[in-house]
């Protein structure tokens, strides 16, 4: 390696053959829309075969159907019983944070499963109505109409259902699902902590029989109602079936987390909670001491809704603008669910295909009386954990809700409110996870950050304001991303032939007479002017720092480009401007590693003329050696 | 060279020394805001001294001032004088683009140059109304109050340009100067280029004195405006006046272009035209057959406007909105004029404190009835020629306007506007560039595509929806690059134990047995899953692409970590699903130099511990010699 020093290799830097702009325009918009080249299958195959394969790519269940067997469907039925078990407590439950009357939550879970199961590429996920979106629509619907109870909310709710369906249709079918990702996971955990801890507060309206309860939902608002409440408030018989129970799932999920065998009880409590608690009451007629129960549960299946969409009028701005929203959040759920299984079982979800089932199913859903649907964590796992193998574990819990809508709704009446806020607490506690924010704190602050700022956004104003500034706080991370980029100076690491980080690398050496200095971004117009300033400023600092030590004047200005994917104008322009400034200073400039895309450019621009073609090297090390030997 | 493949020199991978929090936040804030150490100087200063410092740092004219001397002051003087005899004619034109009254322009150019002399940092710029913002504020304030002639539009545009001025003088006070960089500069000229021609086609009107012309600034309804006045509407003599100075003009332009000796013929050809016209007007009487005069132009200094502006009611959200996008353009040209004196001249611009002097001009300007000002450049270029030395050009320049006020506005009486419109036409059509369209078109398709949309956007719509063109396509080029980075397979170039990308080195070989694969970027939230994905999706191509070939199954991927200059927690997280994906397809993860916060992370997130110390190496060709050894 020594010799590199002394007698160097001098390579030529390649430049790439020459694309068409044809080709170029077509490999970029690949990469943008396509980079999972879909369409690759479609190859070289008969019409018929073509067909066949289009139907699959839309409809996977005629893909994986065809290798479907007993031993699939055995288990398939297991896990749906299982999520049915806790999809019913959840539903009627779910119903109440989007301020809809219970029958709503079991619509949901009856129709949109359904759809999924067919065009859904993911194997585990449980479809129907979760917490945190139901809030999150609960009360953006409240905004508009603030009466709940009137026939407006319900149809706004539809609009808003079926609008959130066409922005999940869109993404999909233009291949833009890679939006979601414009939200940081970490300020994502921190929303939906943040909302899991304002639906529990939101409960203990329903856990302490409280009558007058705020409407709002930020803590000190929550905390003041309950407080005020404390002596005539509270109903005692309410408390004592609802902590009963509450201890009850607690100690179930316990078991249940410590053992993962026994996943199926922490499945089952809920339920089992459900009919102990209404067998409880009906026996006792608590409800006439005041013990607030379901009361009225509507039978029979989903009536069509079409009619009640808002397609004109003045609900139609808010419908489409609280759909996009709860569109967004929703996919964003089940696009973390849906990964976090795909990895485990090690397959791969397609997410504009996912897209494109969720929206569908939510265009079919607000035509039948649901509300807005999506993936739910806890029944996903649920659902993982009894083992089921493919999508049809949903239509057996869409089978079971559908028998219970028909059959035995009616039942439900005398369940106490009580229960099923200690359902929705016991599920929403899971969502925080403190040994997850410990983390982001330990690997990245600015993360720690964006998770903390939508978390008390949520819990402390609302969870609009907590998306807000989730949303805020990511953007701000990508603008500084993009105009802030790192640079490095580099130095020769002892008795190797690399340069590196002097930071990094404390041993490496700087060469006399030579100033190497990395940049790592591609340069665009957002970040140029940056670079070439910053460069300029390390290199006057350099040399201020060298003046007076027996090291000689700066001669050379070696930029490593080996990070610089791209440049554009504005980066050609700026480099122009970076060599005029060099020249006044009688400094040389001269480039290490440009990659494909910077060598057409140096060349389309005539910067290469300026800089001349023989200051441009393979690498650092290179460059070092050919001018070493003259300095 | 060859040793390394054969005796492998193995070097740990450096951890930097550990920070604590406040030196990491801290160190991250100062690049972000005060990434030019504004506050350097003041290090190690008496009390004092300091004091002195901080004057000379808002008011750099204590700085240079203190050693200018006579022969610096008749550079300046004569640079002045030209200028001077340039904006006079320029002021009256311009402000007839804002739909103001002609002594508006003069006003600007009195107050707001000799504010600026004292704040600004640009030794060559020279301030002023400037047709493209003049224009742009016209089109804006018109939609909100169509009647021009009346007294609100007045006050609202006194409103715009104070909170044009506070945004300015905001955005350099926050250190958000860089906000301004967001906007790609490929897609500015197409937009300025748009606006010239709209606004050269706008003097039709005053060139062909055509009464009845349309309010639209589209190229459509402008030409059929013209059109349909072919026979009745034209006026002969307007032309003739009109044409003849027109010529005058553009032959003095294009000497002074092929003569840099003699500019000064086109800084003072608008003053000649607009005096010889002047008189000839007067002589003849031509304003009795139709030829349009200037007519009434106010004399005296500008009158206080402070209790002008809207401070509330309808008015004061438009005003804030217009002045807010009005100051985002202005400062955009401002910085493009400015730094490109700064270079020629070799001088550092810093643009916050810039800011700071535009915004505080600009409210200045605001109460004493001056409209929106910035950098001019037609302006700005004659300065530098004139030989200008500091910014005592602009408060020579602002004595003459004063002058000008006082003594002789009444002789601009007979000024035919058909001059007028020769000179903004002259003006204008120096931005439009075709030489750097076609440079656009030869270095980057996407810059071109950015210029031509807003270019095509200002033509065929308006001034607003190029700007907004020019906004939304630079946006999803920011947003491209955070979220489809690049990544490029690398391969060993022969007789070296560099690995590079095998596209631009066709003769790079790739060793058997592993995949070598370089990513491009930072790892963000906004790119982790597409590079996870990527990475997958090129091991199982070339995994497809070596099966029945002599080499081997890929055994190790081996990522080339150089350019990721930072990993947040979603890195991270992807990385242990690339693991774990990795493992159960048998192919061991190897990472080759990592950066410094990589490594920090990696062991805050304890992912070194899944991956394994020994599978981190300095560099690829180290990687590869330990793992070929027993490959």
């Amino acid at each position: 390696m020594a010799m590199g020093d002394t007698l160097p290799l001098i390579h030529k830097v390649g430049l790439p053959p020459k694309q068409t702009i044809f080709q170029e325009f077509n490999h970029n918009m690949k990469e943008i829309f396509f980079s999972d080249n879909p369409l690759s299958k479609f190859k070289n195959q008969s019409g018929s075969r073509k067909f066949v394969l289009g139907l699959q790519a839309v409809f996977p269940i005629f893909y994986w159907g065809r290798s479907y067997n007993l031993k699939t469907f055995r288990d398939d039925l297991i896990a749906g019983l299982t999520i049915a078990s806790l999809c019913i407590p959840q539903d009627i439950a779910y119903a109440s944070l989007a301020n809809l009357d219970p029958h709503y939550g079991l619509y949901t879970s009856f129709v949109t499963p359904l759809v999924y199961a067919f065009m859904g590429s993911s194997r585990d996920i449980a479809i129907g109505p979760v917490s945190v979106v139901s809030l999150l629509l609960g009360t953006m619907l409240t905004d508009e109409i603030s009466d709940y109870k009137s026939h407006e909310y319900l149809r706004l709710a539809f609009t808003a259902t079926f609008f959130a369906g066409i922005t999940q249709l869109a993404l999909g079918v233009l291949r833009l699902g890679f939006l979601i990702d414009f939200v940081s996971h970490a300020a994502i955990m921190g929303f939906m902590s943040g909302a899991a801890i304002t639906i529990a507060l939101q409960q203990l309206k329903g856990l302490l029989g409280i009558q007058n309860f705020t409407k709002k939902t930020d803590i000190v608002s929550v905390m003041r109602s309950v407080w005020s409440t404390t002596h005539h408030g509270w109903n005692w018989h309410t408390i004592v079936i609802g902590v009963a129970f509450l201890v009850f799932l607690l100690i179930t999920k316990y078991i249940s987390k410590k053992n993962k065998k026994l996943f199926w009880m922490a499945a089952i409590a809920p339920m089992i909670s459900v009919i102990l608690s209404t067998f409880f009451v009906y026996i006792t007629r608590a409800d006439k001491k005041g013990v607030s129960i379901v009361r009225h549960i509507k039978k029979g299946v989903n009536p069509s809704s079409g009619s009640e969409i808002f397609f004109s009028g003045k609900y139609l701005g808010p419908g489409v603008r609280i759909g996009v929203i709860a569109a967004m959040v929703a996919l964003t759920e089940a696009a973390a669910i849906g990964r976090t299984f795909a990895v485990i079982k090690d397959y791969s979800l397609d997410g504009n295909k996912e897209m494109l089932a969720m929206g569908t199913m939510n265009i079919i859903g607000s035509l039948t009386s649901c509300y807005l649907a999506t993936g739910s964590f806890s029944r996903t796992a649920v659902n993982f954990m009894a083992g089921c193998k493919t999508a049809v574990s949903n239509i057996v819990m869409s089978i079971v809700v559908l028998l219970t809508l028909i059959l035995i709704t009616p039942l439900f009446k005398y369940t106490p409110n009580a229960v099923l806020s200690s359902i929705i607490i016991v599920v929403v506690l899971g969502f925080v996870n403190i040994d997850v924010v410990v983390l982001l704190w330990k690997i990245d602050k600015f993360d720690f950050l964006a998770c903390m700022g939508a978390f008390f956004g949520v819990i402390f104003k609302s969870v609009e304001i907590g998306l807000l500034i989730a949303v805020i706080i990511s953007f701000a991370k990508i603008l500084l991303q993009v105009t802030r980029p790192r640079t490095a100076v580099l130095g020769k690491v002892p008795g190797t032939s690399v340069y590196r980080n002097i930071q990094q690398y404390p041993k490496a050496t700087q060469i006399p007479g030579m100033f190497i200095i990395r940049v790592d971004s591609a340069i665009y117009f957002s970040n140029s002017n940056y670079i070439k300033d910053r460069i300029l400023r390390c290199l006057a600092n350099e040399d201020a720092q060298r003046t007076g030590s027996e090291s000689h004047r700066i001669l050379y200005l070696i930029v490593e480009m080996s990070p610089v994917a791209d440049i554009d104008t504005s980066g050609i322009h700026a480099f122009q401007e970076l060599y005029k400034s060099l020249q006044k200073r009688e400094v040389q400039l001269v480039l290490a590693n440009p990659g494909p895309i910077v060598m057409e450019k140096l060349y389309a621009s005539k910067l290469i003329d300026l800089i001349g073609e023989h200051k441009i090297f393979l690498s650092v090390s290179d460059a070092v050696a050919t001018f070493g030997t003259k300095g």
